[in-house]
């Protein structure tokens, strides 16, 4: 991890463009590349910087190794009105969702429900940018994904299940969507990493050593400890409920088959995303959104309670370029020479 | 809440049918009774005696009070090939649950995913008994519904929330399926009660005093408190889907809502339930059953993991009585008499 104290400014513009370049030259493909710069760059935007320009030296890694396709030509199979099902071609996931949600949505306009699952995908990305783009459409949207076994179900000490986020989104006409995106591990890897990094202890509760006992020491849980569910064993439930839908519905890798075809070069392992968008239009009917809005009225006005996603929404505002960390910049430069 | 030390014994089929005779006395039609105490029933064969023979006092509370229509008649709407909407006609949910189902399982073979939504019901049960339901159909289930306000928004002092439970089942064919049901909230009402009357603590993070202090007095928290959501700001943000899944897409009372309604006779308020139903067949394909099989064979030869819903199902094969609780028995005797 390099040390964020540097920072330089940065457009959002120019944030694509070293990314896409960078893409470009590693082998991304035009639309492989502008997918991934348009997810990297709106990270940035928004302030999630662990999936921004964080994530371009992992996808270089990635393409170097020969594991993924940076040309990859996702194709969009029809099943039924209620189901798509994207190929993802072993490539990136961004043009497999590009080319894919339109289709999901307009599945759901028209039947009230539908699923779209990608197979054959490698997912380096937050959630957030597929869930919130079917909100756009005024759907609510559900996306969940598997990753390599790091965490344990509840009341075992041998990892199982993946960091396994979970993203939910909900259409807001006029304002922009309620949209959160979260691992259902204690804590994300990424967030174990930045603790070890700035030398901070995290909770009881977050994670297991070595030898299966709890640690307040993430480098501990890094360096062959596991992660726990968060929750207890309610979390550990939701955990395994998205091995079973980015997995079992999917037809893709579970985290523990995944760790066994992955060529650990440090980046995720080939799986499956799986993702559901609902129509309240179609379903509640008319009013769903007035109805809706009262909901999120009364959830604002009590002390202490917040709408998730409203940071990255509010962040997203400024026109002024980002500040971005400077040795990254210097290391995407470095390795945009090829 | 009665004493459980003294208990008696009695076969199914007997809990089945003091139930159903209990239920129409105090009136209840033979299709309303008939559900629900296949669903009391269910309860006690499995163990689950929080949700069986203990809820028939309230049942009978909620018709006494004028509040529930124990002659429901539920009507089934096909909105579209993937949507189901059931109007259960100001009653218990059972009957309504009982009606729909099939048409949901119906729709999710045939067309792979399907929602069923139900509005202007009274939802005093578990939800495992349908979403067990949609998976004896080889199908993957999700049921949630929301509550009165009890539960607090993370960061937050006062109730928004419901307990707002959620479930989800996967099938096993020629098993028993995976089915877990659990509350979004630190623990349910019920535990928490039934905490006060065995004057044990719970554990801090389970709710706040009425001042909005931390307590580990369940009593504090049944009597003017609030209680927590699980899992910290994570389990905040899986309760908000279940309002905004329940209410939001159903079209029925948000759980602030159902209180401002209610006439505060006990039970649970007026409210929906929203079920989704997912088709592995049809969206994996083939092979689905042997690849989820595969994830349940590693997860149970893993020391200290356990499949959720494995002890309700063990307590199902013994064809002996069950042992109920005597003086519930008698109270439910007294409320046959009319």
């Amino acid at each position: 991890m390099s040390d964020d104290s540097i920072t330089m400014a940065m457009t959002v513009a120019e944030i694509h463009n070293i990314s896409k370049a960078c893409l470009i030259v590693n082998g991304c493909d035009e639309a492989n590349a502008n997918a991934i710069a348009t997810t990297v760059s709106m990270a940035e935007r928004d302030g999630a910087t662990s999936h921004g320009l964080f994530r371009i030296p992992g996808y270089v890694q990635s393409m170097r190794s020969g594991k993924v396709n940076g040309k990859a030509n996702p194709k969009v199979h029809i099943i039924t009105p209620a189901v798509i099902r994207v190929d993802g071609d072993g490539g990136y996931t961004p043009l497999a969702l590009h080319k894919g949600i339109p289709l999901l949505a307009k599945a759901a306009k028209a039947i009230g429900i539908a699923s779209m699952t990608i197979i054959n995908t490698y997912h380096f990305a937050a959630l957030w940018p597929e869930t919130e783009a079917i909100a756009d459409y005024d759907l609510a949207g559900l996306a969940c994904t598997a990753y390599k076994p790091v965490v344990v179900p509840a009341g075992a000490k041998e990892a199982l299940f993946g960091t396994n986020p979970l993203s939910f989104s909900w259409p807001r006409p006029g304002k922009t969507p309620m949209v959160y995106d979260m691992a259902t591990a204690a804590k994300s890897l990424g967030d174990l990493y930045i603790a070890v990094r700035d030398g901070q202890t995290v909770p009881l509760g977050t994670g297991l050593d070595a030898d299966g006992n709890p640690t307040t020491d993430p480098r501990k849980i890094t360096d062959g400890g596991v992660i726990l569910p968060f929750g207890g064993y309610k979390g550990s439930a939701i955990c395994m409920m998205v091995e079973l839908l980015s997995a079992g519905v999917v037809g893709e890798n579970f985290s523990f088959e995944a760790a066994m075809t992955d060529n650990s070069d440090g980046g995720p392992a080939r799986g499956g995303e799986f993702l559901i968008a609902i129509s309240p239009e179609l379903i509640a009917g008319a009013g769903w959104q007035t109805h809706s809005e009262k909901f999120f009225d009364r959830l604002t006005r009590i002390e202490g309670a917040y709408l998730p996603g409203q940071r990255r929404h509010m962040n997203r505002l400024s026109d002024a370029p980002r500040q971005v960390n400077a040795a990254l910049v210097e290391t995407i430069k470095e390795l945009s020479q090829g």
